[in-house]
């Protein structure tokens, strides 16, 4: 039996062990996460470990709403000690979620807290949590943790100001660079939303947006912009069932009626959407960035509670439409022109590792090593079991030599240890191939392929160095 | 190497044994079965063993087509031993199928018979169980296997006379409660047997049934009378796929259609069972009753096998349709103004639970604790690799602390086995994540999560203390 | 930690050594398989191990491309060498994917070579193999790895006479008959290279084609003639998604028109293709012969590669349509008349395996031993994970001793360790029921369960002796 945690954990054999040793070093880069720019360029504290723990993280708060814990101690106005502590309750029974293994990571890695948090000893670490947080700050937990660099997600229209408020600032040694994220883009169905947002891209771009192609222009200009900020990749939520083969003309009725406040037919929706992701994609390819395609959320099932909380409050959960035919359209019409950028396909629902694992070695150039790759597990994959699927798939249909690895998404600074959760498993499955005689015996290539997929080959993929 | 169903079958360490020795003591508490009241009532007593065994369950008759048995020696007329000894011929193939298990647990448990069943000891053993069941009852086989409580599968329109039999009789310590499954009130489709059904349901609620409303009223009354008689849930098989918000007007157009037996299109049915399904929904979250949905099932894919044997015979089959929006609609649908009741989602397509999973908690409540449910293995899940999945995908990303266990969905007093199956692989489950570092070694939590998942959160779930 | 390859490869126990001793001694019968007749008649010579190792492979050179290889050195004009060098450059690299493994056996198993492939040793390997080679002929290749009977895959037209020849050749002993594989006659939305498909049909059969009957006469004679000539199996690629049920005089309008050259709908092509597998299935039932149903694929995913290196190019994915209410029609319609034949579902997609498993007992007659089969994992699944998925469902589900093992579809006279590969992960299966104490330690039975899956099942299946 294992301890708890121990030095071991998820490592079943002393080349397992070996392998992480050399992982564990490896900095950190992460190239998904939704960490709010002004917090990192204001170095923002934190009163409470409940404001950094439990004041953005959906994950958890689906846990106690399923706990029977009331909201008012979840997004509501209870004290950040009661809310703790109802967290502190619960957290014995949530055993095999990895909730119940980050939290007891994060306070050991963090906080230098082994205990097991319960109800009993709920008020002396939260105590001891906001004593230590006096010493801590945004930089400071992202330094601590050896990251090198993140990616944030952000909207076109942002200045970016506060991008450049951290890189102007040379004592931080930590890259942030911006992710392009263009959600508002896609939303037409709402033109009231859609036409107002358009309007404010023009004024950032200042130039009159009167037709798809103005539109197009300013959006190039953005892409321009961001690069220049030193972004490299895109982030897309996009329903690829709907994608259809349109041209400019139709995408363009569509938008100018949108812009008109016209109410669109969702067969006029899917139209522009397709057209721009088409023409999003050939930019992407220009500029040499990587697109991130993340496939199959339903985004907020209880209208009820959406109206009450808003978006990404925890009730999301994942689809189960048939979706490969639509990536593979869009991705043939990019290919077409040989304007395929560097891909990755994210799928929140394991059952489309099985079509999309094909898939992505159906797109390779043979130039770019690796060029489209399977993402890792992602959202309610992010557990031991989902990434075990994602790499048992990624193995036995891919190269797993050439993944590029492991990304928190998440909105917390207190999020790194699931790269050492990662990387645990990791080790462990590629070590484990050798222990059933399925690979040979070669620490040195061993130890190359998982630094690799720790740390290098995000690296040369995004960064090209 | 373990022994045949040994000590410590499927529990693969000291700690799994420990847990299980436990859970072993817990009552049954089956709370989705197909045994028949009247047999409960008259505390049926059975001739041979193949009467018991194998007279009503499809699992085997399946297993049977496939090793080449006529269908004389399954359904047919082949005298009782007969039918026995080609059961017995076929069993050491059954190799790996949860039928080779089931069947020696239950010659173990019931009949104390540890041989291997097999051609040369079909007679042996056949004469044996036959003079054990002489000793043996309904009843007495419920009571040996310590069951505390079953529910039963009850037509609305069934007056209950057996359930009353039984609760009338205080010699008979086990509680038998109803169930609610309104299969015929879903079937508009065939004008002739549903209106037919409503006659029926008309005369036993002495009302008149002219348009919806007056259904619906009747369907209170009904849902009234089983809860009387100590019914807490109800169980559905509908084809999530259809469902559509519509309105009361439309569907009992619908409905008046069907009662002057004109034929309906397919949209027709679905809007008259999707107006149904709301109700209903609505009806048992004012009784705080359970709503059982079973996902995913075909009925009768051979036509021709259904003309000769009828339903349930061995011919149906896993679907794989996107269940998942339809599903969330209605259950938003009752969420908007708060009636969403206690719901179990079952599916029968293992991809399902990727989808399901996180659907489950999109609706929690904050009130009741686990009160989505993600549902236990179904029918052809009911074996180790599907309670296995079933557990991984519910504690990855749900509470399995919460889980309210197992049922046997059974036609047979003799299904009581799978209970101790499924704790056996529970308790492993949970050992397995102390073993593996995943969580404390704290045998007091474990023991009640293990007591808990195999009885009282069930108790708690349904009856509520 | 076991050997790279050694003698308890895949095998984790004793109990598993000692089944698979067995297995590995049973002849291979490679029912589904792509090698080119003319190559056996001729016995082929290959001059470079490029030649017969990366010609056709494009399982490799999917890898290959994702490894960033450029296309010059996959299909294109580079040396011999210089492609066998990319290769062994890429193979360190190939950890986790079957192709590691495959590669390393074949080396083994057919040059006595147990070095490990990479750039260094490139030159002397390449060498070493290529002087086995003149030793070694398509003929030897099949001897040496005992192979007792290959069928190929083969046009309806094709006059069979590589068949006869090697029929007629006394002196090679392994039986190599033809498998009907009738994709040109299901393709009729092309209509210039259906019709004139059609002519070639019509000139063969020596008969006017002026309707759908004269079509359906011409195949039924080419169907005796194929079985005149040993074939005992046919082999679609077909979108079940498709099948709708029709009747003879829609299918042949359909038809006139395609002979006419008139543009057809693709609903119209539906029709055509319902019927006619319809038609095909009730001849295979007449003929005894097995039908098998390749489930999935989606063909030509990059329209560019497509246009320069044609189909079966390495540019082939998984499809996720939901299948199995189709497959159920067509099963269905030819069951009501009792002319459903053997069948074999193969998914290429795992998340199907949930519905076609029970499905697959829906259709069994109580006759034929194991009639309708769960086929191996194919293709994208045919690697460690996936093998063990398919057993896992299939013995869950079905009779896994029943079961008719495994095939090549290769098109390379190297991939016979692929069934190796199989037979010592199905003996490390079988032998795992019973270290897990869920099947007896009765060696007698087991022996013969791996021993009738490796071979026997199989040779009675579809020869029936």
């Amino acid at each position: 039996m294992k301890q708890f945690l121990g030095n071991d954990f998820l490592l079943d054999s002393s080349l397992a062990q070996e392998l992480y040793s050399y992982a564990r070093k490896m900095p950190i880069f992460d190239f998904h996460c939704h960490l709010v720019p002004q917090e990192i360029a204001e170095d923002r504290k934190f009163k409470t470990i409940t404001e950094v723990w439990l004041g953005a993280d959906h994950y958890k708060w689906r846990l106690l709403r399923e706990y029977g814990v009331d909201e008012e101690y979840i997004t509501g106005n209870a004290s950040d000690y009661d809310k703790f502590l109802a967290y502190a309750k619960a957290m014995p029974y949530f055993i095999g979620n990895p909730i119940y293994e980050w939290t007891h990571l994060e306070l050991r890695r963090y906080f230098g807290i082994n205990d097991l948090l319960n109800e009993e000893n709920a008020r002396s670490i939260y105590d001891r949590c906001n004593e230590k947080l006096k010493d801590l700050s945004a930089r400071k937990m992202m330094e601590m943790m050896n990251v090198s660099i993140v990616f944030t997600t952000d909207d076109p229209v942002d200045d970016l100001h506060y991008h450049e408020q951290i890189a102007a600032d040379t004592s931080f040694k930590i890259r942030v660079s911006p992710c392009w994220r263009p959600d508002k883009l896609m939303k037409i169905g709402n033109v009231e939303v859609f036409s107002s947002y358009v309007k404010t891209l023009s004024t950032v771009c200042k130039k009159e947006i009167n037709n798809i192609e103005d539109l197009f222009d300013c959006i190039s200009q953005r892409i321009d912009f961001f690069a220049q900020h030193g972004c490299v990749a895109s982030d897309h939520d996009f329903n690829f069932t709907e994608y259809v083969p349109t041209s400019i003309e139709a995408a363009n009725d569509v938008f100018e009626r949108a812009m008109r406040k016209e109410t669109l037919t969702f067969q006029e929706e899917v139209v522009y959407r397709s057209c721009l992701m088409l023409f999003l994609g050939r930019e992407y390819s220009r500029h040499n960035w990587v697109q991130q395609y993340h496939i199959g959320a339903i985004r907020n099932n209880s209208t009820r509670m959406f109206h009450r909380l808003g978006a990404d409050a925890g009730f999301d959960s994942t689809n189960d439409q048939c979706v490969v035919t639509g990536i593979s359209k869009l991705m043939n019409d990019l290919d077409k022109s040989e304007e395929l950028p560097k891909t990755i396909l994210y799928c929140l629902n394991e059952q489309d590792y099985g079509a999309l694992s094909p898939l992505v070695n159906s797109f390779q150039d043979g130039k770019t090593r690796g060029k489209i790759q399977l993402g890792a597990a992602w959202w309610f994959n992010d557990n031991f079991e989902g990434m075990e699927n994602q790499m048992k798939r990624l193995s036995s249909t891919l190269l797993i030599s050439l993944f590029v690895g492991m990304l928190t998404d998440s909105r917390s600074f207190l999020s790194y240890p699931r790269h050492e959760y990662f990387r645990r498993e990791m080790c462990n499955y590629i070590a484990q191939l050798v222990e059933k005689g399925r690979y040979p015996y070669d620490v040195k290539t061993l130890r190359q392929i998982v630094e690799d997929i720790s740390y290098n080959n995000a690296i040369q993929y995004f960064i090209g160095k």
